[in-house]
């Protein structure tokens, strides 16, 4: 399993949320305390946008996140409005840059929690349900990705909620076909640098842990004094695998069966159904 | 495209055929003569059978192998009487330990050089011609590896030079289908641990170069001074993408379209066609 | 801080000392006991000697041991009968090949659990006081490597409990020099490949935990059905950060400021204490 | 040895100069003409400044550059007006991160190609030479890593041209006392992030190749169909290992025994020598 944050706001700094909070994503590399491992060492990566250009910037790399002095050097340097970051706990293909989160696809960006259960009774089918003129973009061995090349197949630049809706359908059906009971546990977070979704589910309805942050004029007002909540735009929100903190009135549990959406305007917490493909 | 080299008989230390020769494997990573590229620094591996273990040890690396140390120490503490040694020179595909040779499956190693033309075009077909037993097997994205998949799916356990012949007219009908005049190009080596064969084809009938070592028994005559031809048995012989150094008589081209078979008794060098499948 | 083992006795595959313990190295490079931190995900080392070669074969990585295949592949195919491994949880210096441990000089290995106190303070004194013929060596950057060469500027390879003494009071004066109260916090191994010494100790006499296993002998009647202890001999001896199980009157506490010789015949536990240079 | 090169001006998506030119750096890792080595594989590094923060961000990896993904990543998005890249050909110290150019030292930035000759017989009494203060900042075990700390500790922060001569006559005096005839070769880039200095100097005056590009309204009158000449400022500036391309009039050879002040305003090019410590 892995953890993810996925900030959409005020351009800041990737070390303002990757490092400086007391339970930070690095922190949680080292010591999660919600994920199924407590160490997440098994590769990283983190995904930005950057002025006037379409395509995320991808960074990726095979150690633990937190001595990588690579993600250091990029954190203090690079400011960004809406950026992607990952740390992967494996639960059993190889540690290489392609199986690190996350991918990317275009102006799409896509990174995963959980996984596909008995993955390797159902890989093949799955694979074969890519659409054949997306099927070579696919370089590593994960679940993961392969959920998103099926996302993509089934429509997810038109109709984001809907594609993930008809991926998670298709796992389910395959899955009971090949006797799995409970066949899909994810997290996910999707974006094309305007939107952002977050999607939280598992076919067993216990579905690794999800949050979002309270409206910042909210915030603002229980702690005036936070210097950090004056600075970013009422638009500015975070979707964590787990809180970075301890801040009261902070985070709010990501309901199961359910999805956000993060765009200009108001946000919203929809309830999610696979649907039959 | 890539380098290689297989060595079987008398037990030596890999030292002695990897870095010790003039013009050696480590050499030709950085100034390969007969290559399609003069380096090969794309990943590498070794892979070698110890004493008592059917199933062969794999050491695979993503870095140029000239200066990975421990490929160095490896070479200089292992003996072995059958081993792949292989260099590779990516033609697009990911540099990542997944993708670098030799591959496994039980006791039985892969290696190539080559590549199938235009890849992406048929990349899933072939996929979907994978045995659906061994496809949970498939960790990499390379052309080589897949190959690897379709010769077992074809009885490479039974029949080696008929799988690889199989495997070969799969390659060519499929590549054929889309509309590519040369699908194949390859030279392989492939072994259990006992037997090894070697195959040097393309479908344009310009293939990669191949060479084998001549027999110990006439290369002790030419060269009686030669302190290693006495230590090593009547049996030891040496299949190489090029000639480790420029001993007169030692290196023999294997011609277009055919394929060696070392064995106990009798080495065997026949014809190769590629087979209807 | 670091976790390590020592093997001596009956040559055996590194697996089964490596990974098939219940509470193996492997396993405590994500959840030691007894150590500083639980993870120990940076970097890893095992040295080895092959049979009629003097020097021991080093692989060293950066990454965590718990997902290195080619460890696996090495554990899986490599016989000894002494060895060393080590994984390490860096405190501060880069996570890279040559501060994995363990170190080697000629025939000599070592490794170390621990560290120099403000070390940054007195690093250049200490790197002066190395043998100039020596200094050329140095790669790294860790305080280990550089107490290995302090102890063969000091006579290692004549006396290795005098010349680890040595520098130990060399390093602990030097601390003292600079206003460090407890300069030095080590477990050590090092070995020519005959004779093992260990040693725990720490200026504060709050030193890392270190173990040695029980005789053979004596285990053997303890657990008559472990067919393990019917295969090795009485010589075997584990020396070990934290106990591979919970095997009862398997492990015995190294006691603070002492060391251990194992050595053909009868092994010796002995106290430690620094000696003035 | 090495290749590198270092841009000042209109701020640039990096790839415009690492990638897309005819003979880019890139390109250089695989085929350089004027080098050493044709191939420098063993790590690169590239260093920029990003708006608003004093200190440049460092991105160092060990594999080669040609295949480094993450490169591709920073050069497509990420825009400096002053960045240093390099790549290396190993002679003979650790591939290893801490051993790429560049090196940093707060608002510092320094990259060199050459080597002190036979440095292992004068590396400790250059070690000894830095100032204490800073030793501890000392990483790697490159001669090139040394001679910047050698020169911050002969004033490169206050002085550089003077620091750089005085390092160099450091380094031939310390050689010449070991009997070393010729002990210096280099090129040195060295920034502060408003002014650039870049040197050539060998002991034996054959040092290796450096260039600098042709002043941009110059350019502009040979070429005036070029884009890229058009939207970039005349303080524009590129120092090169060797020429990225083979436009008519764009570049010129550093002399021997000189360096060259990129600066607000007029540039300057003057005689070097090295200067008694």
């Amino acid at each position: 399993m892995c953890r993810w944050l996925a900030y959409s706001g005020t351009p800041v700094l990737l070390d303002t949320i990757l490092y400086k909070p007391a339970h930070s994503l690095i922190d949680q590399s080292l010591h999660s305390r919600l994920g199924v491992e407590t160490t997440n060492g098994d590769g990283f990566g983190v995904g930005w946008y950057a002025p006037h250009i379409d395509t995320p910037a991808i960074f990726r790399d095979t150690g633990p996140a937190w001595s990588n002095r690579n993600l250091r050097e990029i954190a203090d340097h690079i400011h960004s409005p809406l950026f992607f970051a990952h740390i992967r706990a494996s639960t059993g293909t190889a540690v290489q840059q392609t199986n690190s989160h996350p991918f990317r696809h275009g102006r799409w960006m896509w990174m995963h929690n959980g996984a596909i259960t008995d993955f390797h009774l159902i890989r093949r089918d799955l694979t074969l349900a890519v659409d054949p003129t997306l099927f070579a973009g696919i370089e590593g061995s994960t679940d993961s990705e392969l959920m998103f090349f099926l996302a993509l197949t089934l429509g997810l630049e038109e109709d984001p909620p809907g594609a993930v809706a008809r991926m998670a359908g298709l796992v389910e059906r395959t899955g009971r076909e090949h006797g799995v009971d409970f066949p899909l546990q994810m997290t996910i977070a999707v974006t094309n640098g305007q939107g952002l979704w977050a999607f939280r589910y598992s076919s067993q309805k216990t579905s690794r842990s999800l949050y979002y942050s309270t409206r910042v004029q909210t915030l603002r007002a229980l702690h005036p004094d936070m210097a950090f909540l004056r600075e970013v735009s009422d638009e500015t929100r975070l979707i964590v695998s787990e809180p970075l903190g301890d801040l009261p009135g902070a985070w709010n549990e990501v309901p199961e069966s359910s999805y956000g959406i993060v765009q200009p305007g108001a946000d919203q917490l929809l309830p999610f159904t696979p649907q039959p493909v």
